[in-house]
């Protein structure tokens, strides 16, 4: 097993289990003279962070990040870092480890989980909350995403829920700053009590139900991407299929662009200001090709329900024995929620990557030499 | 640019343009002592072929494969050839390059193409036909799936369109071997005449549209993949989105996995045969945590509608003029056919690439040492 | 800047300034179900630790290993610990961080130091204790080599000084028992004497001398090695080159080899045991054709005299004045003595990479699956 | 088997074997807009050609380059061909493949020779006159090195023979245009009639012997190269080993580094012009930290005497049998003589790599966006 890290240029490895004494990332190949504070990664993680209302999980962590590496304090005292370009070492202390009994968890396959495939590839496994395959590794692609932001000068990257179970929200309210006034990322504020109350009977019932997120960057520039198996669109579905519980990923008009027509499909060009085109509609979601055009990077992904729910489900054990599941502990009844802030932080690490790949490894050179 | 190449342990590069003088592959990677012909290469090369129906491009390539290196000779003489885990060399010759004049669409970009954005990233690129970006691209990655079916012994790769436009297949009616024996890889009889004659209508009228692929791997083991960014959903994703017009991958239940709940989506485990778990489902698509279950692997990816179609379209030319452009040419109305056989061929190779990633180098180690 | 990881299956990552709160390493890839004490890593360590004696570094360091993920612990209590095949991320806490005003080195470029390299190439450095570059970051690699020992079964690796300034050892002498029992990691007995006054001697007059190391590794099986480009002496080459202060890598007979005639060099075979060839003779160093011969690996490398020396030196700053330079500070005026343990690690590491490339992520699969 | 290729953003991969129908290599990352002709990679290709002198190995290949893909023809017409960024595939047909009873080889170990090592790791090997592990592979780096020499504008990169046997030049008489003037690219002209007694003396008997290559490329910008693993040195060491027979790399003062003293081997730097400061010695050999300092880059390696000789050796063959082995056939009692065109190619092909890492996959952007 050897895939812990994902990037060509701007490179994340991360490391740690639910339940070790801490988690973390190494970010290679971060241009130098990035200016930042670790409040600014904070933010991130605060957002991705537990137990901040009753429809994620209750377990309590500080979530605070320590940089260890890669940066040189301001001459002048203060906050801000600065970026050496060496790597940047990012570390999260687990705080809220549940003392308890794993006896039987270490022993039975919950269905959905991933504990069957990791004792057949692995041979055994840390079960204690899930150990590598735990969403908490999530918290140290945030760190990475909060970094990544800052590579590529003018992007923006926000991420919003679009639909919970099979209630999709409302495009024509779209309005981003709704997304961060409630605890759903909805960007729909006609959505939230629909989903409250539909959460609240989902979680009462400790069921679950998935979701879908949609990812978008603005500010990115045209030219971005490789082909042919280094397209843009590429490393964003690996990328964003790499979080937990993701089963689909779509890019533009997505599964959509099936039924359309060429004519409906395409995106017709017009002259555009200082010589650039400019686009009439971005069916494309911003990549054509495999290569950035300069409109917004548009993605989707659909979150599965979280596995974890009461119900008794029937399984095995290690020992191939007939077993009864149940999922005890504290879980998120939609963990596509809390995937809002890890699909930003992706997105933002993988344009990161492709900025590097265009522009050398010192991007912009910010630092003047 | 510098990404022609996918694969970690069984690498496949792709080489060549639409109108130059060849295209072809190296796998670098493949297992020694691996038998094949060239006829059972070339046999999915003709399934990918085009002019094989009304319904696809009239070009007409022979598309025959040359095995140029990284294979023995049977001492018994006959057809058969065995790798010796060098890099195997294929190579298809173009034969059927219309000489013509290229001037206009050199300056113009297509909507919907790649010609804006290669232009952006290249200062410059080969528009005949297309160049890089054209689907011949994908002939070397049938050949190379060609040689991946024979790394997994006991593997099974077939896919099969489930949509074309707003019409997709009753899925009560599939038969793998309908799939075979009719233009559409259609494995519902009954849908047939409805495609044939929907896409004679797109087809005259100079349009085009979408369509759905679903691929599905049998007899995978158990295993396969590699958390947290090795995931082989994730590589699964990233190889189907890198096939050309591709803008969605779904995996199992897909985005339809939003909609479900927990106790719906998880598949539950029974004791199976030689200690092995059965699955009673298989939502998942034969993947848990990024590793294959035992199960077959289900991927489904949304092409979408050619780009190439005969209604005028507004667009800009290299010096940022408005022009109106129309695609002649000879062109698919439907390039999600053809993506059937590509759609294996991606598959073919990411399991061959898990598989040995698992392994070892050499896999099964074919040949007795 | 993006290359702080080696290893293709086993991978390492390492991170971590000279002044910085830590350093670490994430090692990547290392195969479940090996069980190890922290203290056998921390043997490999204090090995590796400045102010062992008067010829190396006074800084004193306690370099004591933190684990922080990828290990589950006994169940029956004890220190032991089970890898689990995820990522393990290992940490050394800086803590003789001498508070000194480092105004005038971080303007200046010492002469043989990355000083200016590393302001070209990003703008700014680092400049507290040589930052990245210095050698500091080398107790993380030999942290990850002592998990790399575990990897290959049967593997030793040892090493030894054999050379400093013009003063080689006599290879008659030589005794690996020897090597643990001076401060220069001498195999000959006879030349403890000689080194301690020549070196007394450069220390006091604030110079420095070069040196030569021999690594050896036993048990190695034969067919390690990926030709052509990932071949095994390669990738040797590689990582000890990228040890601080190298500047010559050599293999078996090395660079004596262009002095050879073919009937000298070649390494004739003779009928062995178990049907396995014997070798009358090492000239190859263990290594034919990238692959390994089952025959000792045998690498040598030359390192340069340490570059910090009392005497004036003339430079120029940051501004491109003429300055003259003189380093204080500790530093080794022998730095090649402490490369001894380094270079048995990347060894180390490189061989299990290999080990696994040839064999499976999971290697011998070292638990029964 | 898994690594035919090197480079990361200038990524070369090589193909086909000796006796095959034809070798060739892809070279992928190559940026847009480089303008050459077939000839000018001719012209390296028939420096390394072999039957050039009595010196080398007699077998006659035209060694005929043919350009696949990645170019488009100049518009003017003419011979000159343009990059476009997509993959330069180029191949060589072999001619001359001696139709020959190879049965003995194929089951017998050659000392020195890959022929156990291969058949241990593959279990198979193409014993066709060496196979995969014949020198006819490097005649695909210098095609792809005539292109890599282009990436960096202003760079020079000569390679020349420095000794053979126990018999070096006097680099007093350094001149490079004697290099181009005799069989052996000796830069001293006072050595070329010692070689040459030398050499058709070993020739006559039957024998080889070794060489040492030295390469230097000038003109490098500062800043190349990438810490901690990806070091310059390090990628050149690993560059340089990878040719056949090479047993040992060294930058700089190399092996002679350990006797220096740090007074004597650090380079004192002076202002310069245009600010940039100038070294008043090469002691480092142009690289500092594992980044280039502006100076000429200078590596040497040794090679080995040619394992093919006529004199018999004792062996055993695939059985274990022990046999006589005495290798006939058409080889060069010194391959070090062919080297030098090699090492030239595989140093252009890194510093194009590294060049690009630096800047950006697109490099200076030699056409204008």
């Amino acid at each position: 097993m050897s895939h812990n890290t994902f990037g060509h240029l701007f490179r994340v490895t991360t490391w740690g289990e639910s339940h070790g004494p801490a988690l973390g990332c190494v970010v290679d190949g971060c241009p130098p003279g990035i200016r930042f504070t670790p409040a600014e990664i904070q933010h991130f993680l605060d957002r991705r962070k537990p137990g901040q209302s009753r429809f994620v999980t209750q377990r309590r962590e500080a979530d605070a990040v320590k940089i260890l590496s890669g940066v040189l304090p301001d001459e002048a005292g203060g906050e801000y870092l600065t970026t050496t370009g060496t790597p940047v070492s990012m570390m999260i202390e687990n705080t809220d480890q549940r003392s308890k009994d794993y006896s039987e968890i270490a022993r039975q396959y919950r269905p959905g989980h991933a504990d069957y495939t990791y004792d057949v590839k692995y041979g055994l496994r840390d079960y204690r909350g899930g150990g590598r395959s735990s969403a908490r590794e999530t918290a140290a692609r945030v760190a990475a995403g909060g970094l990544a932001r800052k590579v590529v000068p003018g992007m923006r990257v926000r991420a919003a829920l679009v639909q919970i179970g099979d209630k999709p929200i409302d495009r024509a309210n779209w309005n981003w700053d709704s997304a961060d006034q409630n605890p759903f990322f909805a960007p729909d504020p006609a959505i939230v009590p629909v989903w409250e109350d539909y959460l609240d009977d989902i979680r009462k019932r400790g069921s679950s139900v998935g979701a879908i997120v949609e990812v978008v960057a603005e500010g990115v520039p045209a030219g971005l991407g490789a082909p042919i198996y280094g397209k843009l669109d590429q490393d964003i579905a690996s990328g964003l299929m790499s979080i937990n519980a993701v089963k689909g990923v779509e890019i533009g008009e997505g599964f959509a662009a099936a039924a359309l027509t060429g004519e409906e499909n395409a995106d017709a060009m017009h002259p555009g200001e200082n010589g650039t085109p400019s686009f009439s509609s971005n069916h494309a979601g911003g990549i054509l090709g495999g290569i950035s055009t300069g409109m917004p990077i548009v993605a989707r992904f659909a979150v599965k329900p979280t596995s974890s729910i009461l119900t008794e489900r029937p399984s095995v054990d290690r020992d191939g024995n007939a077993v009864s599941v149940r999922t005890k502990g504290r879980h998120d009844p939609c963990v596509g929620i809390r995937a809002v802030p890890i699909g930003e932080a992706m997105l933002a690490c993988i344009l990161a990557d492709h900025y590097l790949r265009d522009r050398g490894q010192n991007g912009e050179r910010v630092v003047d030499r």
